[in-house]
């Protein structure tokens, strides 16, 4: 991921070592009340490793800049008296995150402490229209939701586009179900944004492929918890995926790693828009599976929501639909297993609420086709993705963690529009 | 991978402290004098960042200990007077490595420079042989390996094994094509080597996936120049593969990544060993190559020199052989490629003799069903290992590096047995 305004300092600045300790230093201060929820000075202190007096100082400009806030409550911890308790602020500076899709754009705001506070989803069809008219709408869309934002007193400094293909350094290689080659994302949408604020500053904007994002906010918000290498599985118009190894996202040569909805499961099968026949996508992807199931009239979320319905009523065309595509599922996830040994499969996306007939259709070919016999039939390896977890969540918490990682390169965006 | 028997000393003794810090220091220079080839005490200092005169200490005690020679050259590098040139010993401690595949056993071994001094290949088939049988038979080879060692005045002090197969804490779990499960091979073929060395210290041994092994030998002495993140696949009769990401192995939450010979090609496909059906091997793995090519007499190394040797002269059938394994190889890694992004592909084993027609016969699948588009049907991103790199290499060199970590682990083994 690439800032289209890189939100640091001027790099000849004077006193550049000091002031390169001193960031550090803010960000593990502020990180570590992140991590503790509740914590006092001498908390801090002894989960830092700085004096008291280095702690009090960070703290306090921290508190100036508006990064931390502090409560009327005094705690006794294990080192020292008494002291007041210290949070991350719940106003303020915040990360802003927009996942633009086939069918939706969801976009999602989140305070310091990680917490999803603005929530706004447009399900609107965005094949066949041009890009710049596509992140156009969807900075209409974040503009929205920032105005939601400010009712909450929160303030957005970074944003992240979470976008359904290949992408790298601001450009969108291939997003084939969008119809997007080659497309510039981040400066058409900063201007645009900046268009719908003016007098507001700027705020930078980094890109990334969606199923990265979701997996990024399963690793974060989700429920795997000392799970931490695991592949993700998102089933949208298109199916993507991602590989998190030890807590790190496996981004591959060129970062287009995890295209786990073009592996192929039958090589005459039917044309991709890819430009290959056969892929999982034309199995077990949200057209596929609504065609498979008879239907044809809704499509989108409300498809979606109906198929679910048919499938708890135990339709029978619906369960044999969910049940191809499992079948297809799980034969492509055993060879994935095989290849990347994960500890647990995690299915976002449309998968989650069809997990219930989608899971037991794939385990079959897991527990026969995983090579090292580490798959059992039954057992929770394969699993839906947590309810609180998506790419629009992981967008925004990835601008969060850089403020974490450098407070005062937004501090002082802070002051200049607080 | 683990030691059956740890080579660093007493935990207990005294001053563990400031004999840990010279150990590394011991580590640095020589790793220094090793990537340095030939370099000065001068050039060495530069290169650590240690004072001159802890060099010299650090450098007698490797001098003494057999790590490092002098040679009578001087040398003006770019830091002070000339001084003597260091390069790490040609002789003395060394590395074994065994590889037990289905229809043969090399062992090789490697001096502290990495070069491959001793090789020794016996062909014999493995299958249906009892494992205890087998690794008997491979501790005899190694013996025998360890005699010409002897002859250059090598002493290896670690064995590493590379095996065919799902390789954990020194216990082989699955290695189909051998019909071993869940087989215990450090100890037993430590314990054969011991009792075939009398009077001789023991060798620790470790155990290791051979694919993982051959990747790191294509890693540290092949062609790959600066490609750090690969796929590796090792054609024998099984098909193993190894995943190599910023120069480490991937080896996933269990150890067992890189199981592309069971990624399934069609599934209903012939049975395979592993209890699934379509895997891979079972159309790209050696039996099914030279039965696809009516070799049905000669076996293993002696099969594959005919088919390549037909496949030369033109043989219709020995062509349509490698063609149709080659397209099923392309399917599967194209897949592969999709998942994890590799900057090239790499082909071990057999495929590196036959890989004159299976690289065409794979490139178009490639070029078809690779999402990125980034893999065009010409160019070197997929191609044969480097004749220099192997399992058995790999394994000996994997010894080295832990010698290279640790000298003094060894050194005083190498004074024991001086």
């Amino acid at each position: 991921m690439r800032l289209t305004r890189p939100p640091t300092g001027d790099p000849l600045e004077p006193k550049a070592g000091r002031d390169t300790v001193r960031r550090h230093n803010l960000s593990l201060v502020l990180r570590a009340v992140r991590d503790a929820v509740e914590i006092t000075r001498a908390g801090v202190s002894a989960r830092v490793g700085l004096t008291r007096a280095a702690i009090s100082s960070l703290v306090e400009q921290l508190l100036e800049s508006g990064f931390l806030s502090e409560s009327g409550k005094t705690f006794s911890g294990q080192a020292g008296r008494p002291g007041t308790v210290l949070k991350v602020a719940r106003t303020g500076v915040a990360g802003l995150g927009v996942e633009i899709n086939v069918d939706y754009v969801s976009v999602c705001v989140v305070d310091l402490a990680g917490t999803d506070r603005v929530r706004l989803v447009e399900h609107l069809d965005n094949r066949g229209t041009p890009p710049a008219v596509v992140l156009h709408r969807a900075a209409g869309i974040a503009a929205r939701a920032l105005a939601s934002a400010a009712e909450q007193d929160l303030r957005p400094v970074g944003a992240a586009l979470a976008l359904p293909g290949l992408v790298s350094s601001g450009t969108v290689r291939e997003a084939p179900n969008l119809g997007w080659s080659r497309v510039v994302a981040e400066a058409p949408f900063a201007a645009a944004l900046a268009a719908l604020r003016p007098g507001l500053p700027d705020l930078p904007v980094r890109s990334e492929n969606e199923a990265n994002l979701a997996a990024l906010a399963e690793l974060w918000f989700g429920d795997l918890r000392s799970v931490r290498t695991f592949l993700y599985l998102t089933g949208e118009i298109g199916v993507g995926g991602a590989l998190v190894l030890d807590g790190e996202l496996l981004r591959g040569a060129h970062g287009f790693a995890g295209e786990i909805g073009h592996v192929v499961v039958a090589s005459d099968g039917p044309d991709c828009r890819c430009g290959s026949r056969g892929c999982l996508e034309q199995y077990a992807g949200q057209s596929a599976l609504l065609r498979a199931a008879g239907l044809d009239g809704p499509t989108g979320a409300t498809g979606v929501a109906e198929l679910e319905r048919r499938a708890r009523a135990g339709d029978d065309r619906a369960l044999r639909a969910i049940g191809g595509a499992g079948l297809m599922l799980g034969r492509v996830l055993a060879g994935a297993v095989n290849l990347f040994d994960p500890a647990v499969v995690v299915l976002g996306g449309i998968y989650r609420p069809l997990a219930p007939w989608l899971v037991p259709a794939a385990a079959g070919e897991l527990a026969t086709r995983v090579v090292s016999g580490l798959w059992p039939e039954t057992g929770d390896r394969l699993r839906p993705a947590s309810a609180a977890a998506d790419a629009a969540r992981g967008a925004a918490a990835r601008v969060v963690q850089d403020i974490l990682t450098d407070p005062l390169a937004y501090g002082t965006r802070a002051g200049q529009c607080g």
